[in-house]
């Protein structure tokens, strides 16, 4: 089935966060394809990536990248679909300056942040999710479902004594 | 005719921020609506606005706020629309303290997150229509058209020299 | 025993932290009660919580979070009871944004805001002390006990090169 | 009438801050003193003050501080009342000095921070209020006068363009 | 005369900053020219630049952009020649934003970044000089009568009650 | 032999700091004392030392403290005497607090402030020595020697591939 | 009479924040002198200065500098005199650079650090005085009155609504 | 062979950041030499160092430091040579302070700053390597080579989920 949301990050290393993103597309039954594509190392598939992206079938775009962090920024540029940027945890300043190389883009270019590390990671999953949701009930259903859990699952275990 | 996006923001001072997204929602030709909503003075509003907006017609919600905002993030958790969240530059800490109260959402409660302040307000319209383009092409279009003619700005006036 | 001080935190994880609030709550003797409720996943029960706080006999409310803290402020909207909030260490930035997010609240809203992390844990259950102490002589002989034991224990070692 | 609340402040230049709160004490007609008393320069004064607070029938203590903000805490270190702070915003750090100096006391002697600047001078006058709200009834209705009267002022007022 | 150094700027209001670099290079000597290329706004022209900056002859590049700064990066990931990076101070951050999305680029693709502001935009043209020092002497000279006279000056004026 | 040196500290965990003190001044033969002396904790006690410490025959005060370190302050209060503080790091952000508490005193009451952490404590006793090294000779002369050795022993040892 | 304390800074428009050193040593009458060194633009002499200080007769040197200042710094690394650093406030940064790039020396060559801006040049001159006031009976007489007059302003004008 | 870039550290427990810088130099086939200088232990020669550079045939000085960083501004200070700042991650604050130390430098004085440990520690070599480039061929034939394999290795590689 086509991907509708496709996963870039702009180094392997990068996946022990991105892999929370694909884990929870898996889990809402979302269609998707991960791939490194480099800001840095490899500009030119960036720009072919994102260039072709919509005519590809793809509704949203997620990627996540650390450091001086281009990757989102530089693939919102070439598209006009909705960029979800994850700031990957960077060694040396805990991902401040991932998180404000994506997220303080300029008017006229908007990056959809989400926060550093894994719980960004996930929720640009979910994101996606409600983002297409509209589109593909069944989508929004299965997100409707995980939250409702969720809730459940404190609900059910109000005591944060019992492990 | 129904407002397909939700502006919403914390206090009457935010609109100072917010206005730019009611323009360029407008530039765009998106029916919206405007509203101060505060988590922390009207919370029941809050809530109640949150759980109809879905119902309602609404597609999108943009909320602004400032300091220790805790208004796009109680917004998602009591909707599955994308909530954006616009960073309001606050008056001791330049908005890091919005920023990172807005960004920092735990895993399972997203809320896409934009640059603080004026960038940040013009470019959750932007991420809007992107996010709405589908469904909608004629929003598609407009975003489409801005972003040529703002592309095109740059190339005819090359010299910065020239005012 | 009818509770006097209701502990929430947002999530299990939070538990490692808030326990030492509990246990500072325990040897001062003073009654209370412990439970996880989540701003974002389960904002409604936030909400009943902090609503009927008052009228079942708390006479304050330690609310610990970490990240895009929202609890502890949420809270503060919908009850006129002391709200002592604890930021919990988050993973990214160390409970910067944990801090933020709790101790900047607007004006209307008050969080009495303590030091991220255990610190902070043990100090909201000795403020909590302090608050009732008027009111429950017994609690303020407790509190008094136990400050007046730990500068005898300063006073008692003072050579730090013993163990 | 005998001041229940007792605000001091590092110097004089605090006082642009500090008189928010005296007003919003003012507004709940909560009798209280206020009072320049230097950790620095006037240290001993300020121990006399934090150890007479209580037999003088003070409940509650409101320090405000700049900088190396050690008012508050050392006032806490002297009294079993509790000692709510307030950072004062500094020239050079915008309050981030003075916020870390007050909130991130040790385990065993705490201090109740509320935000930096006149939303936490505001707060610190409603926390008070909350406080002592047990004990006198009429603190506690005039909590509750103020926070339903700002709560109806945005339900009365939610479009930000108007004035 | 053919331009050894390009200078480039995100923006025409970056040019209240890259104007100092504009201004010392004319002191030096060294010819140059100045251009408005976008990395969000422009993104396939900067690629073009870029790419054909060293056959143009140009030695060195110069870029200056604030917030995101993806500019200096993304050219660097294009080209061989030395990319120096001017950090703007931005309206919000003060330029911490600008600082750490040039400066903290991956290894493999390196920007040479200066201070924020002024400081780093006449000192990016004093680098450009020393960098290119060795092939043009008269360049070299230049630049070592330019700092032989800042010394002088301050050699002559020790009084800093003089003005 | 009397103590010249008075070295305290907010708790014994910051022994493992201020022990560095204790030896570099063991090193240079300065007589000191070592004591836990409690702002928050035993704050009459901390008076009582300050108060006596240039009667007892102490030159220089050397405070560590972590946190909201009020320490070296609030010594300085209630000295004249020279007071050097030492930020001890803190396990929640760094030092960054315990530094900011220490250095950013009001004008009236100055702290010398020292690095973060075993650099700083090593550097305390330096500065004493070169404060009370007019009047004593020999302790000039041991640190004149000390330095000397380490210059020496960077000028023997210039390849860093050596261990 | 020959200068006990010298006082450089880095640049001329370093005065305005170190003018108030040389104001209160004059208010302490302890003679001192005023120069600009620029540890960048005159390195040479910056060493020359520090290498002579002491057999000129100079007791303390204070240091102000701003940005990557290395002023005190360097000239503590030529020479066993007490070099105390002023940070002065940067334009970008608001000190926080010219904090870091005095405080963090590395363990053997230390530098006193004051408070960033108009107080610590107040306070370097306090210390100044405390450090030679053993030797100088007549500037510790000096910084007692000092001190204590301020104390007495306190105590004399305890309201703060008095101007 | 002669060196062409010289690497300078101020401390031996930098080498193992600045041995990548070494490595990759050896990787380019570029001619240097590594030498363990301190700015704060051996001012002179340091001094010596910068000053003699150039004659010595060096055409880049790569230097690293961390803390209060001041090897490459005070390099800077005494040659026309390029330096190259590469920011020691620093055992306390992750390298800000080394940073901040190195990139603020003042009007005048410049230095090329790269990211902070074994990135900028990497990029500083192929900085090197493009800033001589020109000058020879072969090295920037090997820059280029090196990029170009970089490149491939992710195209060839684009599956994050393989090793």
């Amino acid at each position: 089935m086509t991907a509708l949301v496709g996963v870039i990050m702009g180094s392997k290393s990068d996946w022990s966060t991105l892999s929370h993103t694909a884990e929870m597309l898996e889990k809402l039954g979302i269609p998707h394809e991960v791939t490194v594509v480099s800001a840095h190392r490899t500009p030119d598939l960036l720009f072919q990536y994102a260039e072709q992206a919509e005519e590809r079938g793809l509704r949203v775009i997620i990627a996540g990248a650390g450091g001086a962090a281009h990757l989102p920024g530089m693939c919102a540029a070439k598209t006009h679909l909705p960029v979800l940027g994850v700031p990957v945890q960077s060694s040396m300043l805990s991902g401040v300056d991932s998180l404000l190389s994506i997220v303080q883009m300029p008017a006229g270019v908007p990056v959809a942040t989400l926060a550093i590390g894994k719980a960004g990671a996930v929720n640009a999953a979910l994101l996606a999710a409600s983002i297409i949701g509209h589109e593909f009930p069944e989508y929004h259903a299965a997100l409707k479902k995980f939250r409702d859990e969720q809730t459940q699952t404190v609900l059910d275990n109000p005591d944060p004594r019992n492990a």
